[in-house]
């Protein structure tokens, strides 16, 4: 009988060079792969044991079984030919960022459990507000402060149970009211479920997809008139479908006027707030309560990476802290220091500031800057090109780097355009409706697209159109 | 000026071969750092610039850093001398699987978004299932089945969620009501508040700290006279402070009965449940709703990876599902694929099932039996010291590998001697309280943790009693 299964320090270098080798040739090949997955639903499975194994297997099966059946069934993400829905992009540092914390494997529940992983996050929050140039207030030195939570979806969740837990001091959940624009992410209305609102109204937006604060204004008076409590309205700095910015500071003003909560979705178009000439696009966030941007879609930092602000960090803590005996200690009793399980759902916590900081470290602010300038200077161009052909047309402006057109042949016509660029295996694009008109959504953002990657895109949909 | 600030993979290879040595290192040398760090707050963040970096830097500077700055303040849940709370343990094969997840940087939100991602994460968690002899009816393949979610606080939130859907047919939610006993773990009552719940009722427990039936019983019928509508009632099998089992089956009839959601929080133990001698824990299961455990306590694969199961996933997904037009696929259409993202709250997610492949198929059932087996037989060793020692007693069973005791003097010499251990920088241990009661839990279970550790633990009390 064996007297340990582990693997000793000496095999994890060696296997660890293996994957690293492995990772590297991934990333030196990504380009190569069809972009989609092309298996159909149970081929991955299927060729896998039904059976749970009973005999340990060496490392390398593992790294054999990992090219076999998982890499076929791999949609690449990070292949330089990615142009769909909204990037979630990668990079060396957040790569080792994230093998750093895993070889640690602390949590950082509280500050207590492990000081570094608390301090270096608060840091790296407030390093980012200072780049993104967001609020004084919001600063973990100052009265609010940020942390970083696994996805947008969880940080507005978060912010949608802050405001109901204020709102409800007023009126029961079943009366309180919840406002997005028919342009919001899903994940406000799922999140509003989630949350236990009942009642959710959808916005008009304006010919450009942006919320109109009339219209919002006109929905809130009409729902007080009806007895009901407006509770939370969502702004978004770049929606999903065209990257449309909701006028911040109107809809703040209306929130503010009324005693709602105004959150702030900046997903993907935060992390072009490092350059000063996107700031315009969030004129007016002094003004609101909470506010998300994702590093892991557009920044360079892995997955799971989303920088989650309040302005005021003791509702957060009302609606989210609780002690149990064995979780005090002398550090959270003192008030010195922040324990971040009290800014959201779940306790436990992986070291995830470690990756956001190796990545602001290896590139730089500067770095950063160079390439989401690039990313934008390469949509604009293929959005010159879209708008000068005669077949095409752009269905909304272009804000940042996503660039959303149809063909002027009509709805069949733009559907079969995506299929075909998504099925030739050389790009991946999204296929989204704008009301009742069919639109391909292409993002530039992947880490590592260049120009010579959008030329390419260009050739294909000048071909294929 | 530069083109590109990007890591080229034959950098990334270099810096990873760096990266890979130094958590080999750590492996090796975790043993010899004081277990829990000894900075006081604001101290690491201090040693860092204040402000963000303009310019890039090289990574072995950032190594550099993170030995002089970041180890300090890291406290070491990965030392085999680490006793404290439940284990977050990890192991080569895991971190393995980390690394290869953030090199592949895939989004499984959908099944179409990268097949494999789902197809695996389905296949492990049945996998699961079968070695912890779980329900049939919990495979994906059947009725129910699985999801890694991140921790147990999520999870339990998923299912209080779900279970309010329901019993909102009847009543407003500020008239349902949730139950725990005295020893469930806070995430219960958190969860509670977060999915909105206003009535929380703490059962009382027996001698040895499991849930009282009667006292259930006597508590729902309480409620129903009053005009309330019980709907949500979590059994533990392990609880945090002494890995007490609450007579699950006891408690889900009284569930039934009354049609009310019962759900398992079997996070800690459920880990044993894979050698077979320790099922009878776990009797009544068939009769649950929904269960989680966490093989990132005591399976030796990193956080975040909890795994949830529910007996009918229809009414999971009425609560988690939304889809909107640019998550609309033919596969989703098809019904016959899983999306992820309907089974919980956030949308976007890693590819967390590569890491519990990489376990499974490391150790083997066989191995991960062994280890477990190892870690009871060794905290079983220990309790027998206690238990003979005139200055010392045990203070609750031990079904698994946590040792629960006291300082026959009283509440301040146990305290004192917590502190004493934690202060001799050679052990972590947690301090906690039984209702008047301080008292030691000493969890056996950190990976590497093997017989010569916990002899000098053994030496260590001996010597401070």
């Amino acid at each position: 009988m064996t007297d340990s299964y582990h693997m000793t320090p000496e095999e994890f270098r060696r296997n660890g060079y293996a994957m690293v080798d492995w990772v590297a040739d991934y990333l030196e090949n990504v380009a190569d792969y069809p972009v989609t997955s092309r298996v159909s639903p149970g081929e991955v499975r299927a060729a896998l044991p039904a059976d749970a194994p009973e005999q340990p297997e060496p490392f390398a099966s593992v790294l054999e079984d990992l090219n076999r059946v998982i890499m076929p069934g791999i949609t690449h993400w990070q292949s330089p030919n990615w142009f769909a829905f909204f990037p979630a992009n990668s990079s060396g540092p957040a790569i080792l960022g994230e093998l750093a914390a895993a070889g640690l494997g602390v949590q950082g529940m509280l500050w207590s459990t492990s000081p570094a992983a608390t301090e270096l996050e608060t840091l790296v929050v407030d390093w980012m507000a200072e780049l993104l140039d967001l609020p004084q207030q919001w600063r973990t030195t100052d009265q609010g402060g940020g942390v970083i939570q696994m996805s947008a979806s969880d940080a507005t969740h978060v912010a949608l149970v802050t405001a109901r837990e204020i709102a409800r001091r007023e009126a029961p959940i079943d009366r309180l009211v919840v406002y997005g624009s028919d342009q919001t992410h899903s994940s406000l209305e799922k999140g509003a479920r989630i949350a236990g609102y009942s009642n959710f109204r959808t916005v008009a937006s304006d010919d450009e997809y942006a919320m109109r604060p009339d219209a919002l204004e006109a929905a809130v008076a009409a729902d007080r008139a009806a007895g009901l409590v407006p509770a939370f309205v969502a702004a978004t700095i770049g929606t999903t479908a065209t990257t449309a910015v909701d006028p911040v500071r109107a809809i703040a003003s209306i929130a503010n006027a009324n005693a709602m909560w105004c959150h702030v979705d900046a997903a993907y178009a935060g992390s072009a707030m490092i350059c000063p000439e996107f700031r315009h696009h969030q004129d007016g966030i002094e003004l609101v309560d909470s506010y998300m941007f994702n590093p892991h879609k557009w920044m360079f930092t892995n997955f799971d990476c989303d920088l989650y602000y309040v302005a005021d960090r003791k509702p957060l803590l009302d609606a989210m802290s609780i002690l149990p005996p064995y979780l005090r200690n002398a550090a959270t009793l003192s008030g010195e220091v922040i324990d971040y399980r009290d800014w959201h759902v779940p306790l436990g916590r992986r070291f995830r500031a470690l990756k956001l900081w190796f990545v602001l470290r290896h590139y730089g602010a500067t770095g950063i800057r160079h390439h989401i300038r690039e990313h934008v200077r390469l949509a604009h161009g293929l959005a010159d090109r879209i708008a000068a052909d005669d077949r095409l047309e752009l269905v909304a402006p272009v804000p940042f780097a996503l660039v959303v057109f149809r063909h002027r042949a009509g709805n069949e016509a733009t559907t079969r355009l995506a299929t075909a660029l998504n099925e030739s295996g050389k790009v991946a694009v999204s296929a989204t409706t704008l009301g009742d008109m069919a639109a391909i959504r292409v993002t530039v953002g992947q880490t590592t697209t260049a120009a010579f990657h959008v030329d390419a895109l260009w050739a294909l949909i000048d071909e294929l159109a």
